[in-house]
């Protein structure tokens, strides 16, 4: 750690994987027994399997809003055991993040501005004994992650390394017309895209919205919040992700629409005429 | 805070959503952001989407166990963003209800009875920078329970207020008749209804049930717990919520009878005669 | 507690059950209203429900994992109420289990060392006040776990008691035929089985392997992580649970294999031939 960075004392570090509850809670006994006097917080421990795009999406929003000084650990890993290096980096604000080189990591690291990376090398970081060809966020990733909340300077943890970058698709827009794709789906069914929140068309105006590669556009209003909506009606608004949301009022837009992540989504700016989602007559949808 | 209340140092503050894992972490983060000591303890963040009666019964249930002077916080908020008030209430027993005007909070405040309740003022709860007007739980609530357990009097976050109510079915009885609703199915399909506990018909009594409006009555044991029934068997017990339950043994009554939250129930005790759930030749149902 | 074992500051109780949310918030709340400066980790609050095989292997894996000292409260409890045994044991290592004497805590007392065990007696162990005879998880189990946790002797909640074994169907070898059961499948649809990760055939190897009664034997790779698999493809690896697994990489075993809990498995040693997973023209299965 920089001198001058001052560690918040006790560490929070948090857990955020793909593994599901079993391999969860070992990790969670393998950062207390390592560091006993560290806070452990669960972010998602039940993220999409195997699933890297979905993984550091929802990574980044949920990781930014922890304390400036946390341990990131992330263990969404398919290669496992195999070539991809294990890696831990640092960023500007003195926190820290934790796992596999596939990506999962960069959105976070981009944001808070990387400060440096190490590849970890195993017999500086892990727990003495064997360790699981299938499972190094127990028996590597997690003891790095304790040391690291519990001081220990990165560049004791490996040598440097230049960490994968995140190829996502990226949105265009060409005129009135925003082209995307569905990051991800949240839990209400609302369908949250890559598109920026301050590329949505304005409040109060209706746009054609095509999801799918051959489905019929769809006239919506956009929105400020679900409740601008009648029940059940679909709209556009800005997600709190601050990207651009298809949702459904008290139901859900993915089951509405057929739409899942990953799926293009194009979005038409119609002729501006002031309207209101409620009251009219003949709503557009 | 009233003077002679003392505050348990370090606050707990419980968090109760419908959200889900991703928008949950992040509510997590602005506590512990703004409120860096404070014991954030989940109480359910998956509970059934927008169904405001089932979280008012389930966080009643569940936060009635914590310690008086918590802070909870519950984010079921159907109408976010929309005219509905964010509200914060001060309890007798020193803890604080932090949430939507939704009846959300209204049942564990008849609990503990209410002493103040406030109308949240943004201005003066939530942080500074832009608050996404579908997601306040993340960008006022949240705030607003972390100043809470940070020690600032509830009145300093808003003016006086007068909450809603929850308008629930309330159960009947009419001599052996009792007529009520499943508030809630529990994860083994126990059915939870709003039944008093010291309504139910006495121990090794049979009674006749009737699930949703047409269903054929049922002739069901009243036991005292699980084991008393034959494996697969229908029951009926007084639940742990103190509430009628009508339960198989190692089986889901839910399924066993199609039954869900919402639906009738109706109970008529059947002439009391001396019985017993095990042992019999020819049981009642 | 003996003399001379020192109990850590503040005790971590670990909480695994199978009922879910609601009534696993119930007894955190009970801990930490009991204990208050206690920290509460869950390790499985979601496992299948009143599955106590499952639960014992889960649990064990999980809580091996934590610091010697902590206290770990297991409430998978099908006979609640009945008469099967509350009991609450201390380990070599100055662990406690608290739960039903069901078996499910048996496999971590093996691994850990039994140095005693009592029977709870509620009267000794459980808050004043009615007790409901459905969920003594959280109106006798857990407020006796408080009092481990606050350092009261094991000896003070109860009478010696001699717990049930739990019984497990035990793997067999013949020369190069391994017999064997699917102990659990984990969230990736990985097949944890109950054989040895020492019986596992060599890497590099191929094996046919037979799951359940009647199925056709399939021709697998032995590997040692995923990443050595051809995307799909089924292989052996010793798990990390150090037991035999069949895994698909990037996919479900159990449902490429129609295969579940309790399933017999037979793995038989292919004549020996060096071999790799990758690159081969012909794979095996």
């Amino acid at each position: 750690v920089r001198a001058g960075v001052v560690r918040p004392t006790p560490s929070i570090v948090t857990l955020t994987t793909d593994a599901g509850p079993i391999y969860a809670a070992q990790m969670r006994g393998v950062l207390l027994s390592a560091a006993p006097g560290v806070t452990v917080v669960d972010l998602d421990t039940g993220l999409p399997p195997l699933d890297v795009v979905h993984a550091a999406v929802a990574f980044r929003a949920m990781a930014e809003r922890y304390p400036a000084g946390s341990v990131h650990l992330v263990i969404v890993d398919p290669g496992v055991g195999g070539p991809r290096a294990p890696i831990a980096m640092a960023t500007k604000d003195g926190s820290f993040l934790v796992g596999p080189d596939n990506g999962v990591l960069d959105l976070l690291a981009q944001s808070l501005g990387r400060r440096a990376c190490v590849r970890l090398d195993p017999d500086r970081c892990a727990a003495p004994g064997p360790r699981s060809p299938t499972f190094e966020g127990r028996d590597l990733f997690a003891p790095a992650a304790a040391r690291l909340a519990l001081g220990t300077p990165l560049e004791e943890l490996g040598h440097q390394f230049v960490p994968r970058r995140l190829r996502l698709p990226r949105p265009r827009r060409h005129g009135g017309r925003l082209v995307g794709r569905i990051l991800l789906v949240d839990r209400f069914g609302n369908l949250i895209t890559n598109v920026p929140g301050d590329w949505a068309p304005p409040e109060r105006t209706t746009v054609r919205v095509t999801l799918g590669e051959d489905a019929a556009p769809r006239s919506l209003a956009r929105v400020r919040t679900y409740s601008d909506l009648e029940a059940g009606r679909l709209g556009v608004l800005v997600s709190s992700f601050d990207l651009v949301e298809i949702a459904a009022r008290e139901g859900s837009a993915s089951t509405r629409c057929g739409a899942k992540a990953g799926d293009r989504i194009e979005i038409v700016l119609a002729p501006v005429r002031a309207t209101t989602a409620r009251g009219r007559r003949r709503p557009p949808a």
